[in-house]
């Protein structure tokens, strides 16, 4: 079997969004990536703000955010609109013939509205399926997608849907057509030793070496769900992925790099 | 030389999209339009409504609105954003691929920011080029393009822009590969001899009967600069124009056909 072209899905959270000296930062490496690439973001304070701005208040159950009909609308508003529109007109102008998405545009990705018997979470989505033969199409013609966190159901409505999920989702149905290579950008180097110590980066992680510091606990607490779920991307057909600072991009930091 | 295949390219208003009946009927007729289309929405009254709530003010110049920094991102936020993506979502649920786009997305419709030594309009753009040949690609995929009225000058800059005139260049550039008709939905019937009377529509127009009534005086004002962009669109490639309410698209009523 011939060789896959390689693919890199990035995604951006709003530690780069909300600042605008990194968000420049990065599009710059971004763009700079060699061969087909997709770009993920997040969202950002200014979905809080402009919630804030237009009175609508934040609705929690049991600390987690529950996404009403009018928080929908600015999540809509200020991810599809003005955070993917922007990056997407930089991008253009670094010479990336960027193309601005939800899950809905092409039904790249269909989700379905989480279900719960106890707590309506809302107006959340949980990806069912990625149109990779479209996406396939669009990345050979030299296009970059750029996602933002929203997808749809298939019957009218958009949908909330975490950024992480998505880059992953992306990842593994483009592993069908291409090596797919998915790096995670935060605000830590990567996956450190000792959480105090951002020079504790642990370089290389494979699933052999994450079961022994998880047993012996050096990894723990929030990273644990993240790493489960990145040896379940690599499980289904994702080549490596990073995790680090945006600067991993272009080498220019440490990182954490999982491998099967 | 072959014949080439139909494109109708519909604009619709604020009229329609403000008012959700209107907005669902609608968007079912333009789902059964057999063919290759396109849809170029205008904004409607929630740019207004989200600007108002976020406390800013629309700056006038002689009656002419200025498009400063917060009004262009409230643009962006709900006609790239809200407006755009939910039409999408309804699109997909009757079977259309809509992809929702502004002018960055693919850099599908490069345009330059309006200069005027007398007066500085803010972030609004005359349209420069439309990238005909992705757009064809697109086309010939089944996409359903969905154009809301944003556009970007190519260095980073997101532009509001008139979605009459991206309607007419939309339908000019693809003339080059596709017999267009353009149709422009508004809140009227047709053009009219008699403005007070719905009932006298003109059916038919061609420049010699156009250059008779304006002659006479019968049609005037408002409909001149609209009529006089529409036979420049026919002698840019355009086949045929039709002016009417939304329900001209499925022939449900009498608008007026405009022909070279």
């Amino acid at each position: 079997m011939a060789n896959k072209p390689g693919l890199t899905v990035v995604k951006i959270g709003g530690n780069v969004i909300d600042d605008e000296a990194a968000l420049k930062a990065f599009t710059v490496d971004f763009a700079a990536i060699k061969g087909y690439k997709i770009l993920v973001h997040g969202g950002g304070k200014i979905a809080t703000k402009t919630a804030e701005g237009l009175g609508i208040t934040a609705v929690f159950h049991e600390g987690r955010r529950i996404t009403d009909k009018p928080m929908l609308d600015v999540a809509v508003m200020t991810y599809a609109g003005g955070i993917n529109k922007n990056i997407t007109a930089k991008l253009q102008a670094l010479g990336n013939n960027a193309m601005g998405f939800t899950g809905a545009d092409g039904n790249l990705i269909l989700s379905e509205k989480r279900q719960n018997a106890a707590v309506d979470f809302g107006f959340v989505g949980d990806v069912v399926a990625v149109a990779d033969e479209l996406l396939k199409t669009l990345l050979l013609q030299n296009i970059v997608p750029v996602f933002c966190a929203i997808t749809h159901d298939g019957n009218g409505q958009l949908l909330n849907t975490n950024a992480d999920t998505i880059a992953a989702e992306l990842a593994v149905a483009c592993s069908a057509h291409f090596d797919v290579k998915l790096l995670y950008c935060f605000e830590k180097k990567g996956v450190l030793t000792d959480v105090e110590n951002e020079d504790s980066v642990i370089k290389n992680l494979t699933f052999e070496t994450y079961r022994e510091l998880r047993a012996q606990g050096t990894i723990h607490s929030g990273m644990l769900p993240k790493l489960e779920n990145c040896f379940n991307a690599l499980n289904r057909g994702v080549n490596a992925i990073g995790i680090g600072s945006p600067d991993m991009i272009q080498g220019k930091s440490v990182y954490t790099l999982i491998t099967p």
